[in-house]
């Protein structure tokens, strides 16, 4: 469910659920200050009687660790959440993914519906099944494929948004135009006032087809073995900057920014992408307060090494998702020297 | 697969599958001082070049903790395992469960072979997927369904075993021959000597029909929404004694024989079990040395308050598997004045 004010639509979706068995909110404190008071209220007066605990994570991806995994679970015990109950991911993708896994795993799995708030959650993070946790030696290493029952995507969520997460998460929206449709890229450019303004009528229609894209590729790849690789185009760059900084130092939109300026760049080199196009993206970037190289010069053998370390990597190669056009992708296997060679020119 | 002397089998199944990639044995100490000698002896020659990491946590229901779920997760990273490396868990039930949750969580789940040393485990703990840990608050309350893609049970392992621990895997035998294989109730009567030896050929017969009995109930059913459910018959009570003796002063199979004692006495009031039945199942467990009756007097309020907790309680109800005859059961809800009452005919 995509709309404006649809926190009423989290209450009914737990209304019309079998009775008896409590319901659980994980939140963070920002997202708990702006909201919660008026999705309490929604549920009192849409789910009259049931039992909702109410649930807050830190904010930031440092919730995303085994000790906080661990609270929560010691919560769900607490209430007791049971086999019936549901838990409502109410936030960003830091919520989506640590709740998730807790639902994923409390009582071998129990439901789970997805409120993202955050631009980058409701085209990414809430749609695909993906939950998971960090360890020290890297993002996302633990988690589990859980699907939500439902996506609840508010676009009135996103005028709490910080303007710098609102375009962290256009880097997504730009992505979804160049591995599937372009005239995602035709739309950012021709309103992009109201799109920084956070208007709900102009983030409708990317988020409706940025979701049907994501969708479309999961329901076709749920586990990842083939095609759901395209959905990486800028991550492999994308990660290992984020990697090589220590998390922390660039928003995940804004190094898969930096991450696709490169792969557009190795696309030209090696797939036949024209100049003109790559240059497109460039310019969108800019104009959406998007960063296209690193704020501070990385080595280029610092990326290369995290590159390899990321769990997608296969022994040998480091894979790219590169554009043969705009709108159509491939994986491409990609000589060391060639990357060393583009991730230089990032570093102008 | 089940028979003598399979773990050669182990590196065949390692050796097929493709190169470059680790795979890490989980085991605990006990099964490592006596089997990882000829695991890696057989690994080397049957999959030669392999890299295999050997990791042991510690034996007993305690290490199914989150503490040790996360060393397991740093080892899995120190190697790195990566997603096509394979997790061998090589022992009991409380290494399967561990090792098989960490397997299926770690990089969103990798895969798993289950290779079973007890009885129980060969016809229990490694078929159906279920993976697991405890939290303080109760058993298995985090987990996941994660088929292993092969389990190897080799009945050899089965000779160094405790003779209280094959007894144990017994009772589960026991409960198959209830719930849908009476024949296996007959065998149990007429080689008990051999089986009590733990002889690979008398055993054998066992392993298979549970397995076979298991693999058919969860096939029907993986996520437990219905006929797996026939699969805890004797285990409300049996989970509810283990609890509320603080686990450890019960093997799970003991209490489960205890279990089924009193599931048998229910079902005789409320399923039109013939007595003579139940006291054929209760005959049956004193020629194999398993308890009829709780050692030491338990109050049956505790015992009720610990099933009214258990995961698979629905509000109100207290729901018992019972069986109308041997080899049929069904669900049934039971009024907890009947319950206090069989519960008293146990102390005695």
């Amino acid at each position: 469910l995509i709309g404006a004010g649809l926190l009423e639509e989290v209450a009914a979706c737990l209304a019309c659920r079998r009775a008896g068995s409590p319901a659980a909110v994980v939140t963070d404190p920002v997202v708990g200050a702006f909201y919660r008071d008026r999705l309490m209220a929604a549920l009192a007066k849409g789910a009259p009687g049931l039992r909702v605990a109410w649930i807050e994570v830190p904010a930031g991806e440092g919730a995303k660790r085994l000790s906080e995994l661990e609270r929560l679970y010691h919560q769900f015990a607490g209430v007791p959440l049971d086999r019936r109950s549901v838990v409502v991911a109410f936030g960003g993708g830091v919520v989506g993914d640590l709740a998730g896994f807790a639902a994923a795993t409390y009582l071998r799995g129990i439901d789970l519906i997805q409120v993202p708030t955050t631009l980058l959650a409701q085209v990414d993070a809430s749609v695909g099944g993906k939950t998971g946790i960090d360890l020290p030696e890297g993002k996302n290493l633990v988690g589990a494929f859980h699907q939500p029952r439902r996506v609840i995507a508010d676009l009135e969520t996103l005028q709490t948004l910080p303007a710098a997460q609102l375009r962290a998460g256009l880097a997504e929206v730009i992505k979804y135009g160049v591995i599937a449709d372009p005239s995602l890229l035709d739309i950012l450019e021709a309103q992009r006032e109201p799109i920084l303004a956070g208007e709900p009528a102009a983030l409708e229609e990317l988020v409706v087809r940025s979701c049907r894209i994501k969708a479309e590729v999961v329901a076709g790849d749920e586990r990842e073995t083939g095609r759901r690789a395209i959905l990486n185009f800028g991550h492999t760059i994308g990660h290992a900057l984020e990697a090589a900084t220590g998390y922390g130092e660039y928003l995940h939109g804004e190094a898969v920014a930096i991450g696709m300026v490169a792969a557009a760049r190795l696309s030209c080199r090696l797939a036949g992408l024209p100049a003109g196009e790559a240059r497109r993206l460039e310019e969108l970037m800019r104009a959406y307060g998007l960063p296209s190289a690193p704020r501070k010069p990385v080595a280029p053998e610092r990326l290369l090494e995290a590159a390899r370390r990321d769990k997608k990597a296969r022994a040998g190669d480091v894979h790219f998702v590169l554009a043969n056009r705009l709108g159509e992708v491939d994986l491409y296997p990609v000589p060391e020297r060639v990357i060393r060679d583009t991730l230089e020119t990032l570093n102008g």
